[in-house]
């Protein structure tokens, strides 16, 4: 998993809701871990395939119900994220597989942090129902603020619009996560909900973005 | 939804499971309601959006323990699924829009279809987890089976090999859910498994074809 394109993107555009010295001190926190990286001549692509057993790990301990422990190994797995990025920066540009592959295992990533914390619900509620579909739907919409931007850029529009960038969607999740941990489910209910909420309102902006491109294209076709 | 594009292009390439006289029949049986939607000037967008509002009623019924009349329903918005593209073909051809709304509708119907067999299993078993889980992870594979092609297309390369094009998850399932209304409730289990199963491999499956593709283009870079 990485933070870089669609982060990045998102942070240039202003429109982030974590301030700019979050991102700052992240990435000084980051620096020699980068220089380790070079050092051992790890690339990018190994540390976004690692980030993702990171990730699964976590969910495991999640789904068993070691909430805090979760939550703090998907932070480190969060910011190793931002790694692979920053270092393919660092060794003049990634590749177009590189860039492939991080954006795919991130939404496979995505799919497992969900998966997990479905799994939590599943196994420690007697009336899990009403939790896990909430899971569903917020998992369904953050793959869909990503397909809907992937498939804009297929045919050669831009979807970048958008109220729930993938990073605030992590750390509202990992945050929820926490929270539940210390023994108040409805932090991660009430994480989840608003998850659902942005990310259909974000493909519902992504959707009328594009429209409103292809008609200035279009203006005189028979759509018009 | 529309089985369109991705249906298209899967049926060209040979490796559709279902046989050639099913899809010719069905376009023939859909040839008068093309023509029924271009003498009231329905366009191709408001079929795909008519078809999730289908779906929607569909995954409520499944939901609710309706298996056989939701399955039905689906069946006859499968159907009409076709009629979009077919009408879009008969007025000349679509629009790069209408592309773009049907591919990012076809996932929301699927995200629906997948909660919708989720909640049965919720309110329907007294123990729901490994079904529920089961379903999440065949959701989150049909994503990204998605996903992993609209990206490789967005970088300008291709993804389009894979085992489980769309048509055939959205049969498995539809004849998984009907089994399961007649009583045999491992039919819809297995078809979740098989689609699970089958669309994990085509995620793998392109990775490594956009891999192949980037090291033909890339040989002398720094990755190489």
């Amino acid at each position: 998993m990485s933070a870089s394109r669609e982060g990045t993107h998102n942070l240039r555009r202003g429109d982030s809701v974590l301030p700019a010295w979050v991102k700052e001190a992240v990435r000084a926190t980051l620096r020699p871990v980068v220089g380790l990286a070079m050092a051992l001549h790890i690339t990018p692509n190994t540390i976004t395939v690692f980030g993702v057993v990171v990730t699964l790990l976590a969910s495991v301990l999640v789904a068993g119900g070691w909430l805090l422990v979760g939550a703090a190994i998907l932070t480190a797995g969060s910011l190793l994220d931002a790694v692979d990025g920053a270092l393919a920066r660092a060794q003049g540009g990634g590749t177009a597989f590189g860039s492939f592959l991080d954006s795919t295992l991130d939404r496979v990533g995505e799919a497992i942090l969900y998966i997990g914390v479905a799994g939590w619900f599943l196994f420690a509620y007697e009336e899990p129902a009403w939790p896990v579909l909430l899971t569903l739907v917020a998992l369904s919409g953050s793959f869909l603020v990503s397909y809907s931007r992937a498939r804009a850029e297929g045919i050669g529009l831009n979807a970048t619009v958008g109220l729930a960038p993938r990073t605030e969607r992590l750390v509202l999740v990992i945050v929820g996560i926490a929270v539940a941990g210390l023994g108040y489910d409805l932090g991660l209910i009430g994480a989840l909900a608003i998850i659902a909420v942005l990310t259909m309102a974000t493909v519902m902006q992504r959707i009328w973005h594009v429209w409103r491109q292809s008609q200035a294209i279009t203006l005189d076709s028979r759509e018009k």
